[in-house]
């Protein structure tokens, strides 16, 4: 760390990088406080978790997809060479919805089963989560390219696919707050599946980019 | 890490640091906690929600504070050389209020729309918390400044205003105190905009602090 | 950090450890959240403290559990140098029972003491979690090895060992999800009792392996 | 971080170090779940928030108790050269009344003002967590000196006097358990007066060890 005095800003992002962990490690741990034991009749333990599905589902889906931001953001600060003011910012925005999402799960998982417009909008106000945290990942994105912070040399063509391909993870996310007045448990299982292609999507992306190091 | 053994003081604001940042992290995403589902007639969850406009924007203030503070007290700390015994008191002495946010930021959330006293002392309880948060950062670099532990080299003049910036701001922060018992909400938008305004000014004098070796 | 730069892999393994240490850190330290001051008469505590053995022997339990899941998983990233995607998702596979299992933990405790089948179930779903995580340890071992990913050169015959030895953990956690239908409280005495074996021999067998480095 | 492939037993103190201060800064953080708003009749909240002084004051005890077990754990590791399985169990054995803690804090506060056997036994509880946490470090110190796992170079009669010390604070401790059966009031404040006593002191002989690398 005493390397930190004479190039202070890769260190720089790695606090961000070590407080964003601490955020997403705890948002992604405190989830299963939502999970609680059912109140059953006596014998009817087995019954009653498994009425329970809604909360199961919620946890998992958002474990997925904390999980998914996680490596996304670890991969794109990978490739961030110093933090100024906008990224910190932005970061903190990014953050908010990733500490503020165990509420909205919690609120999709009781409302879930409803059968009045309740079920909806628990929905859409979930998918609004996402969306504002995918808003906030092209933020930071957009940001670091326009200020030239980004860690490697990227072509015009590559950088404006790299904009277009975030940008259209987030009219997708947009688009699964329409879902939600549509079908409550089908946006449940969307926004589930959408964490399993991002993640592989995710993962993908980054091997190539870094399969020249990892060549090495 | 192994470079720790020939030159630990840096390494000793490390691990404060490492410590500080998990509690900010930690206290940051427990306030989520703090928001419930709300206990609405079938089919009003819509309306329920929004009048739980206190909670969020408790929550939303207190993150935006905690936020705040976390990049003031990462952009304090790098340029602290090495802790004292007195360094690591009144780094623990920050701490206390920092944790303890979550609880007056409830207090504030159930009492803000209450038309009786107790709307004022909930306010006020909670511009407490942030002067005795003031106070602390007023104290660690005074005390920096006192024992010459700081990293770089400031002039005389340098130093008796940055001392003067940090009362300033603890002053405000008092004031509030008086402010809680004229109007709760308004006590809340000003904490809001003190968390952005200190934030913008306290990245902007990171900068010019850092601006050399940004330059280099 | 900055040899980071020209060494990708390694910090990756090190941030992937980053982060399941928050999450261990956090399940281990939110099990006490489940235990609850006991609602008993007047001058009664003593008597109600004792009634609750189950939440103190569930918490010991799985407290021993994680903190050993904890070392194991410490271990096995120490001879891993480097992650593919593959890691990343068996890792997160094994995060998410290591963060569910304060739920479970919690299902047991209350159902303990039950004279129905539900506390056979509640045995059975605590089992069934450590089982996934035992999976999910296997799972990374067996792809690290098969692609190549482990640290120091091991014999064939070595790892077919080692294969073997996760293989076998497997199996008992496996068997003790039909132990959960004999009986509870031997299922968690069982369950405290393997999470000291391996807690034993794992720190036998690393020692092993690191002892060349230890005697340099 | 690279460092740690040639020199494997810093970073086997690190990771063991970032683990504990993760788990000291949830608990330290967690205290604050305890502190509800009071259900006070209309205008009354000023009133019953003084009502509540047990949970402030258990609350702030506490606090101090895991910020100053922090610092001695720091200060402890700082001096240990590489841990073994001894140290890896023995500081499990330590996280785990730390983790705990946050129970009897809570027991304690509730049952403080009790005027029957409970608030003894309450303080009581709360007296056994610290003693055990108190014998958990003078294992670990005892442990590391007998396996000659410390940093520096100690005379035997310097090794004797820190044994002694470690020996003095754990039977301290247990005085307490006895206290608590006098006064749970006292017992409280004796365990505050006892926490800021340890900082000093500790902060005071940390500083002596140190005191030649400060000067270099």
């Amino acid at each position: 760390m005493t390397t930190q005095r004479t190039d202070p800003e890769p260190a720089e992002t790695n606090r961000i990088e070590a407080f964003s962990d601490g955020v997403f490690a705890i948002a992604i741990t405190l989830l299963v406080l939502e999970l609680h034991v059912p109140d059953a009749p006596e014998g009817e333990l087995w019954h009653a978790l498994r009425q329970e599905w809604p909360q199961f589902g919620a946890y998992l889906t958002s474990f997925a997809i904390l999980g998914i931001m996680w490596i996304n953001h670890h991969s794109m600060f990978r490739q961030i060479r110093r933090a100024d003011r906008g990224v910190m910012f932005l970061n903190l925005f990014l953050l908010l919805w990733t500490a503020l999402l165990p509420f909205p799960t919690n609120l999709f998982a009781e409302k879930l089963k409803d059968h009045t417009i309740d079920a909806h909008v628990a929905a859409a106000v979930y998918s609004t989560n996402l969306t504002l945290a995918a808003i906030a990942f092209s933020a930071i994105w957009w940001h670091v390219l326009r200020k030239h912070l980004v860690d490697h040399e990227m072509t015009r063509s590559e950088q404006r696919k790299s904009v277009l391909r975030y940008s259209v993870g987030t009219v997708i996310y947009a688009a699964t707050i329409g879902l939600s007045f549509i079908s409550a448990p089908l946006t449940l299982l969307l926004q589930f599946l959408l964490a399993l292609y991002y993640g592989f999507e995710q993962l993908r992306t980054r091997s190539d980019l870094t399969a020249v190091d990892e060549n090495a």
